[in-house]
């Protein structure tokens, strides 16, 4: 048998397709990207991963967001190693819980609480029925076209979601004042919660940072309300800024929601919330069967505290602006319309006039084939593990791939 | 300082409650149980835990179900140990899905296909979405006082639930074939699906096992009307029978929910369905961060291969029958009207006419000071590591308790 022609990504999607629908589900699907992509993995370290097929990348998904010290990161893994040692789900809680806790209300300058799950779902929902609970009123403000999660109440796609599920969200546009006024006019009374993501981040669109005058005006709604103002940080939490993304703006939410990179993969959610918010926060019932477990939590600690040793933030926020310059250059010089947005640690590249998206597909797939994984429509993800030498290893294979479309 | 009176428990209770709202949140808050149980938890093995102040437990609570081959089984953790040094979570799943998902097809007879995520609440809740997908209806069959997750649609606290959240739920009796008939003409012509706990366990209830009559009624019902039944297995799943709990009245769900046990303690998931609802779980939107995390997946593996292999679901019964005539006949013999119900390997012991729970909570508590975690109104959960000399163990300190209440 010749073992360079066997194509195990290939074989287990042919698996898949007869014991999983469609062969895969959620984000993760293969089948949402360009012919090309893999879609099952087998190991990965710092910036790299690698497929089932033995290739090696370097990766700017980083799990979709999760690998913020990148992956297998050795002070991670040795902080859940000595945690799963001593247990990690019991009838209750271990002290890790406290500790977490206790460094999120520290790290974090609105937090004067936290409560923990898994999903970044569970903690939009959690931040918008506390907000209703402690309010008494129903209404919340949602941004069009942003994303808070994969259940009725928020997921994208209409399939098995009735009428009533989304029965008390009012859009507004992001970054528009005037909009989240009318919005927020519009149910005066029964306002619960304005919800904002971190910054706008919608699928297949520039990202673009909330301007100051919006995320004060947000603050300024909320209050004349007596509404509370949700920050959604699932996606870019602990990558702007360790005390939430939106002390970038100046901005502090009475609850936020964080999930993806606080424990460096590890599967964890939480809630942060001001004492405002602290009473109805007793009053809602959230729970799951693994949402206290040990380890999680243990290495949620260890990242919180190597982010903030190493100044994390700075140093993702450095190489990506070294990668945006770096690309910039070569666009320019090769005459393709690169359109690069979004903080430089959670980049979407997009192309003018790319309507039918082959452009970006095509920079993907080729930047693929030579062993880098962009992803050509969602936001990516730099770690800590993106060295500067990292970055120029990506400019070398990204200027081969501009010569290549151009 | 006197190291034996320091209370580990109580120094992070009073910690924790500047920094948790309440002190702690969910089914796993103290403050739920009677005076004197232990909220923190630093060890288990088998089935013993030990609380933070070092006190060890023979546990009957198995964290709330999920250690059904007990604490830190060998087996399970050698898997998990394994995949862990391959990696976790990447830009795609891991060979371990389409494993698990294959083998999950062998051993559960209704399973055509598996989805996987974190949550019990997730896995009822996409049931419910397939269900309404598959359909193109909305109402969805729910028995009173059962227990379906812990987000709007089916929290049992209604603080921040907004009406329009359980629109589309019709109430039923568990066991009642009239009411079930009843609620299902009551929506004729848009009834998504009938969903059903594996058995009635309701909170502080006697638990029953569905009639033959009920099981196959539902079934009929939901044909009739061309409707999902959908059985909620997130907290039998696996103790009862492998392939599903209602394997043991011989009527088969068209999709299932699962969680607790399936991975013997790490965070997982999981919807299977049959083919009728293959295309409908292709259209639904969900998903998660942390879902096709190869770990959980591989311990999940290894729990049921071990489960299979040692006729795990033999092993509870048989413990579980053990500690009940052992119980019934010291009641007898202190004259204490124990009243013990549920499958023999997830308990519930109440006593008649204990209407304040004075007589229950004496009992656990008693229990508690020697060495044995019971719960007094939750479902109780054994494990493979429930063992004859554990069950003969247990029945020697509840002589004592059972004297020393009578």
């Amino acid at each position: 048998m010749d073992s360079q022609a066997f194509d195990a990504d290939a074989a287990l999607k042919e698996r898949a397709v007869r014991v999983i629908p469609g062969g895969m589900w959620g984000h993760q699907n293969s089948a949402r990207l360009p012919a090309g992509y893999p879609q099952f993995f087998s190991g990965g370290e710092g910036c790299r991963s690698r497929d089932a097929n033995g290739r090696s990348y370097i990766d700017y998904m980083c799990a979709w967001g999760p690998m913020i010290l990148g992956y297998a990161d050795p002070d991670v893994e040795e902080a859940a190693a000595r945690q799963r040692a001593e247990g990690d789900g019991f009838n209750g809680p271990t002290p890790r819980l406290v500790e977490l806790a206790e460094l999120v209300v520290d790290v974090v300058p609105h937090a004067d609480w936290a409560l923990f799950s898994k999903n970044g779902t569970d903690a939009t929902t959690a931040c918008v029925t506390t907000a209703r609970a402690g309010t008494g009123r129903r209404k919340v403000l949602v941004a069009r076209g942003a994303y808070h999660g994969a259940i009725p109440w928020c997921t994208p796609s209409v399939a098995g979601v009735t009428e009533e599920d989304r029965a008390h969200l009012v859009p507004y546009d992001y970054n528009d004042v005037e909009s989240l006024e009318a919005a927020a006019e519009s149910v005066k009374g029964d306002l619960a919660a304005i919800l904002v993501s971190a910054f706008k981040h919608d699928l297949g669109k520039e990202h673009v940072l909330p301007t100051s005058a919006f995320a004060q005006a947000a603050r300024r709604i909320a209050d004349a309300h007596d509404a509370a103002l949700i920050v959604d940080d699932v996606r870019a939490g602990f990558r702007l800024d360790l005390g939430g993304s939106w002390e970038v703006v100046g901005v502090r939410p009475d609850l936020s929601a964080w999930s993806k990179a606080i424990a460096n993969g590890r599967a964890l959610a939480m809630v942060t919330g001001n004492d405002r918010f602290r009473e109805a926060a007793t009053k809602i019932y959230t729970t799951g069967s693994f949402w206290t477990a040990g380890v999680a939590m243990a290495a949620s600690i260890a990242t919180i505290t190597k982010l903030r040793h190493v100044d994390g933030v700075a140093k993702m926020w450095g190489a990506g602006e070294r990668l945006r310059k770096g690309l910039q250059a070569q666009a320019d010089k090769y005459g393709l319309p690169l359109k690069q947005s979004g903080p430089a640690q959670m980049p979407v590249f997009l192309f003018d006039g790319d309507g039918d998206r082959s452009l970006g597909n095509r920079f993907c797939l080729e930047a693929l084939a030579r062993g880098v994984y962009f992803h050509p429509t969602h936001t990516m993800f730099l770690s800590v593990a993106h060295t500067d030498a990292v970055i120029d290893e990506t400019l070398e294979i990204t200027d081969e791939v501009f010569k290549a479309i151009a």
